[in-house]
C-alpha cells in the first residue's frame, strides 16, 4: 500500500475530501453535504472529522504525508490566511491553516482554487508533458492560474492570475470587483444564467422562460441542455460566452505565450457550444495564436491566420480539462507530496 | 580602463550604436543618419563599420566582450534571425546574428528591443532592484518585455510580451496584427497622429489642422506640445490615449501582478499628459492594482480602491524609464556580459 495525502476542495457551497496516493492513485472520495453557510467553524469541524476518517482508514498500508485545502480566494502563503473570498464570507483574516494542522497535527497546505486545479492538471491530466501553461476555470467566477517551469507562478503577492477581471467589455456590465464588462461577466456561470434573464425579460424566448419557470435549478447545465436541443436562444447565450472567452484567451496567448492553456471548471462541460465561437475569435485576434496554432479545430478561417505564416514547430495548446470537476482535489493532494 | 561592450539600437528609422563598459559607463554614443530605407546590407555594413571603429578606439584600455543588437521584431533565439518585422523589411528570415559574428569576429546578441530596453531599466534604470517587472515602450507602436527572476521571460517561442496587440476596443480600429481594437491603435505615437487627423477632419479642430499644415513634422511631439499649451483637441487626445493605456496595465496588472511596471519608449516624454487618466484608470478596472496601489500619485479616487481593502505592504510601482531612449542600447550592451 501506497504512501497517501489528502485533498480538500472547499467550495462556495459543497466540500469535497479525497484520499490520493503519491502515485496519483484515487483511495476514496468523500463528498460531504455540509452547508458552508452554517459557518467557518462548522465546516472546519466537519473537514477535520472526515479528514481523520479517511487517515485512519488508509494509514495502516502507507505513510500519511499531509494536506493540501483548495479554496475560492487569495491566499496569504506566510501566514496561510486568506485574504479576501466572496464565496466564504467570515473566513478572511483567520487562520484557517494553523487551525487545521492544530486539528490533525500535520502538515497543511492552503491553495487558490485555480491554482490548486492547474496542479492537478500538470501532475495527472491535460499538461502532464508540459512545464509551461495557464489554467483557466469556468465557474461561478473565472479563475485562473499560470504554472512556470512546472510551479505555480504567484506574482509579488499571490495575486497573478486573476484572469476573470480581464477587461471584454469596456462599457460592459458592472462587475463586484468595480470593474466593468469582466471576462467573467459573460464566460462563467453566473454569466450564462444572468444572460438567459435578460434574454427572457425581451419577452422573446418562451423556451428559456419555460425552464426558467419549471426548473427548479435554473442552471448554466439547463440552458447549455437547451442549446444542444437546437433552440437557438440559449446557442446565442453560449455563442456570446465563446467569443467573449475568445477575446480573454486572445489577451493571455499574446501577453503569456504558454504551451498551453487548460480550460476546466464546471462550465467546461457546455464545451461543444462554446469552444468554436471561441477558437474562431482567438485566431481573428491573437497574432501570437495565428503564428503558432494547431490545425484550426473548427475549419480555416480567414483573418489574421491568413496573414501571419505559421512559422513555428511548437504550437499554442488550448484544450479541455482532463481531470474534470477532481482536477482542484488531485491538485490539492499534490502540494503535500512536492513541498 | 574598463571592459566593455557594444550596444545597438536598430529601429526602422534610426541606427545607434554605444560602447559600454562593463560597469554601466558610456563610453562613447554614435548616432548615424543611416538610411535604414536602403536596406539591409548597407545598414549592416555602416553598422559593422562603426563597431569598429568603436573597439578601435577603446580596446587598449580594456577587454572588447561582445556586442549586443536590439531589433524591433521577434527573433528567434536559436537561429539569431528574426522573424517577422514590420519595419524592417527584407530583414526576415536572414541570418543576421551570424553575418555580423563573422564581420566582427566577436560574440554577436540578437535582441527584441523592447527586451533589450527591459534590460536596460533592470541593469541602471527604473527597476535596479527589481527581480519581476515589465516594460511598456511606447513608440510608432507598443512593445512589451516580461522579466522574472532578472531574466527575460520569452515564452514557448520569444513571443511574450505582446502588449500592443491587447485588446482595448472590441470593435475598434483595425490593426495590422489582424485584430481590431488593439492597444497600440490608442497608445502609441502613430495613434496619436491618427487621432489628430480624425479630430481635424470633423472640422473642429483648428489648432491641430494649423499645426498639421504648418509642421513639417507633424508628430504626437507637437501635438503634445499643444496639449500643453492648453488646447483642448490635444488633450482630448491625450486624455484617450492614458484611458486606453489603463486599461492595457489593468489587463497586465490583473494577470501578472508584478512587481513594477515601466513605461518607456518616446512618447513617455508625454507623462504628464496621459499618466493622470491611465492612473484613474487602472485603479478603476485593476482589483489587483487597487488592492496594492502606492497612494495614488493623482489623488483619491472612488470605485474599486474604496472597495478593497489595500491590504499588502508590497505596493505595484508603475514608473516611468529612467534611461528614457537609451534604455536600448544599455541593455544591448548587457547581453555580451550576462551571457
Amino acid at each position: 500500500m501506497p504512501d497517501f495525502s489528502i485533498g480538500v476542495d472547499l467550495g462556495g457551497t459543497n466540500l469535497r475530501i479525497a484520499a490520493i496516493s503519491t502515485e496519483g492513485q484515487l483511495l476514496e472520495k468523500i463528498a460531504l453535504g455540509v452547508k458552508v453557510a452554517l459557518g467557518r467553524d462548522h465546516v472546519i469541524g466537519e473537514m477535520c472529522d472526515a479528514i481523520h476518517r479517511l487517515i485512519d482508514q488508509y494509514r495502516e498500508g502507507g505513510r500519511f504525508i499531509g494536506a493540501g485545502i483548495g479554496v475560492p480566494g487569495i491566499i496569504d502563503m506566510e501566514t496561510g490566511m486568506m485574504r479576501k473570498s466572496a464565496n466564504l464570507p467570515g473566513w478572511a483574516e483567520y487562520p484557517v491553516r494553523d487551525e487545521i494542522e492544530r486539528r490533525l497535527g500535520a502538515r497543511v497546505f492552503l491553495e487558490n482554487d485555480a491554482n490548486a486545479a492547474a496542479l492537478g492538471e500538470k501532475w495527472l491530466g491535460a499538461a502532464r508533458d508540459v512545464d509551461n501553461m495557464a489554467m483557466i476555470t469556468l465557474g461561478t467566477g473565472i479563475g485562473g492560474a499560470i504554472i512556470l517551469n512546472g510551479k505555480i507562478f504567484y506574482g509579488m503577492n499571490g495575486m497573478a492570475g486573476e484572469f476573470g477581471h480581464v477587461t471584454i467589455e469596456p462599457n460592459g456590465a458592472p462587475c463586484g470587483c468595480g470593474n466593468h464588462g469582466c471576462a467573467e461577466r459573460y464566460a462563467s456561470a453566473t454569466a450564462v444564467v444572468r444572460m438567459a434573464r435578460e434574454a427572457i425579460e425581451t419577452g422573446h424566448a418562451p423556451a428559456l422562460a419555460k425552464i426558467a419557470s419549471s426548473d427548479a435549478e435554473f442552471s448554466a447545465k439547463s440552458i447549455y441542455n437547451l442549446a444542444i436541443q437546437g433552440n437557438e436562444d440559449a446557442q446565442r447565450i453560449y455563442h456570446r460566452f465563446g467569443v467573449s472567452l475568445g477575446m480573454l484567451m486572445a489577451d493571455l496567448v499574446n501577453i503569456l505565450n504558454l504551451d498551453m492553456f487548460v480550460i476546466g471548471g464546471g462550465v467546461v462541460s457546455a464545451w461543444d457550444a462554446f469552444a468554436p465561437p471561441m477558437f474562431a475569435e482567438l485566431r481573428e485576434r491573437s497574432l501570437v495564436y495565428a503564428a503558432t496554432a494547431p490545425e484550426d479545430p473548427v475549419g480555416k478561417k480567414e483573418g489574421a491566420s491568413a496573414q501571419i505564416a505559421n512559422y513555428t514547430r511548437r504550437k499554442t495548446i488550448i484544450t479541455r480539462a482532463l481531470l474534470g470537476s477532481d482536477a482542484g482535489l488531485y491538485g490539492a493532494a499534490r502540494i503535500p507530496a512536492s513541498s
